[in-house]
């Protein structure tokens, strides 16, 4: 039993009093605690010892009031686990270390016993539950097959996912071979957390913005749906699929509880694309973090005033910043908590 | 009196037997020609040497045959021109050496002369006009204030410019005040274009697409509509804002003649939404040029059917990548000229 469970509430499309908050990549970063972790253990150990990701996890809970936990980790733990090196460089990010390029290459990744590969993950998630003690809900994520397939072949990060691209339309058989094993290994990821007890599931598909709604219809959608299918049944699932722009109308049919949403959909419009079936999930611009309590009270009052406070979770329209301080993080919490419909 | 005016034909919502194409950087980059100068002289050396600019701009309108040249030229050289050090750091892209962080280096930039100082451009525009020798037009273009103002504040390139989304929340009187300053010294450069012969004037948006569309409304919008009306009188204006999604309805009353367009809006949506009554340009994926010449016509086909042949100017969704092999450039323009309605 959860004491607090609005975040399922909104996914179940149940009345609430307010909307539940949570915010993307609200475990880390911007934490004075966090950082100090940081400088004595890399990432991927951070990520792969349960204990610290536990810690990690409850931090922002404890710290600034959100009504929903998300376990600390990345995406990029399924490339690894199918065998693939990825290594995060400092102030640079991810480096995926031999690039796919062959088929011999997608041939050679590991599919299987995932959940053992990733055993790390699921223990994790046992001794985050126990510490939050039902306190809220915890979720757990991964990321969608074309954002890993898009670091795969770009080899880390990119304003715009050029090699990638241009990877479908020269090699669409390859593509889709990648994206079937890519899809294969998540499905057990995420099945074995969903085992583990997780509440709710986020995919992320950060780099859906660079394709056209067309191709994103292709390479991205079905493989999506594929997850969401497999998992829709046991437990919701939050779809987000950054800067989708004019293909969110094609999520409707996902399979997803909830969409997240980025700041350049507006929410009239999203509500009116998704005809208010489905609960939204978003949209603040992180940057607006940066600016004063007071902006961030009043913003978060027309973004909410906007999305209404039914069948929708307050959340930020991409991952907090790393200079973002601690009071307004809670500001934007806090200022949830206290709207009241005028 | 220019001997194939279809750019000019279909801004002008003319009946033309198949849209004039053009593509956005077509002049540099992927040419060999333009190659072998680029080791000989640095960037900026190309852009100041009316003579370089001319020789480059010429470029694809004889090697890949081209219904439109653009001068070669930068949109960073407004703020050079308004005395900000702006250098081109080969692999990287442009480095602004003093960022703006204050009222002080704002109210220090130089906003008058700009015909005088931006000679140069005057000087190649002269140049090109006599050798283009009334073949095809000639767009001169610019930077929206918007755009230049993210390179102004952020330092140089980024994925998402988030400082300067910051610093638009954070200082809103300093942002209109940087804004303002830009739109002034834009003006009196694209009227001098206009004096020196240009044909027409492309105003580009490229980070159009960070900001929610209600923020483009205060902090882009205003402004290119400030720029559009002080030429549209004189010559036809396409408005390029790139990924600008959901803000598109808004471009309407902009005043341009033509509105550009990403690969993430759709013919149809965009067709709906801007009601048929503007000329259309875009929306190619410039990485589906380094596929095969048999996907490039396909896919050209299809995009030509999906906009219609009038009041559509065919074009990539953004600037040709480097890498492009010259007989693929060479295969999207043929494609387009070979349409046929089926």
């Amino acid at each position: 039993m959860l004491k607090n469970d609005l975040l399922l509430k909104a996914l179940r499309r149940e009345a609430v009093d307010r909307p539940p908050v949570w915010m993307m990549r609200q475990a880390g970063r911007y934490l004075p605690d966090f950082r100090k972790l940081k400088t004595e253990h890399e990432f991927f150990n951070r990520v792969q010892n349960p204990e610290l990701a536990c810690e990690i996890t409850v931090m922002p809970v404890k710290q600034v009031g959100v009504d929903a936990a998300i376990l600390f980790s990345d995406i990029l733990v399924i490339p690894q686990a199918m065998n693939v090196e990825v290594v995060m460089v400092e102030g640079k990010g991810p480096v995926i270390t031999n690039p796919i390029r062959t088929k011999k290459q997608i041939e050679a990744l590991v599919t299987t016993d995932m959940a053992d590969r990733l055993g790390y993950v699921m223990k994790a998630i046992e001794l985050t539950l126990k510490e939050l003690n039902g306190s809220v809900p915890l979720i757990g994520f991964a990321g969608a097959p074309w954002t890993i397939f898009c670091y795969l072949i770009e080899g880390g990060g990119s304003k715009t996912f050029d090699k990638a691209r241009q990877f479908c339309f020269a090699e669409p058989e390859l593509t889709h071979l990648l994206l079937n094993k890519i899809t294969e290994a998540t499905i057990q990821y995420l099945q074995a957390k969903v085992k583990a007890g997780v509440h709710a599931i986020q995919l992320f598909d950060s780099w859906a913005g660079v394709l056209s709604p067309d191709d994103y219809e292709t390479y991205s959608l079905p493989y999506n749906k594929k997850i969401i299918q497999a998992l829709n049944t046991s437990l919701p699932v939050i779809f987000f699929a950054k800067d989708i722009g004019f293909g969110l109308e094609n999520l409707l049919d996902s399979g997803a509880t909830a969409l997240g949403l980025d700041w350049t959909i507006p929410p009239d419009k999203a509500r009116a694309i998704t005809q208010n079936k489905i609960t939204l999930q978003g949209n603040f611009d992180p940057t607006k973090l940066l600016a004063s309590p007071k902006f961030i009270t009043e913003e978060v009052n027309k973004m909410i005033t906007a999305f209404g406070t039914q069948r929708y979770i307050a959340n930020l329209g991409h991952g907090i910043l790393p200079n973002v301080p601690v009071e307004n993080a809670i500001a934007f919490v806090e200022a949830v908590k206290n709207y009241r419909t005028t």
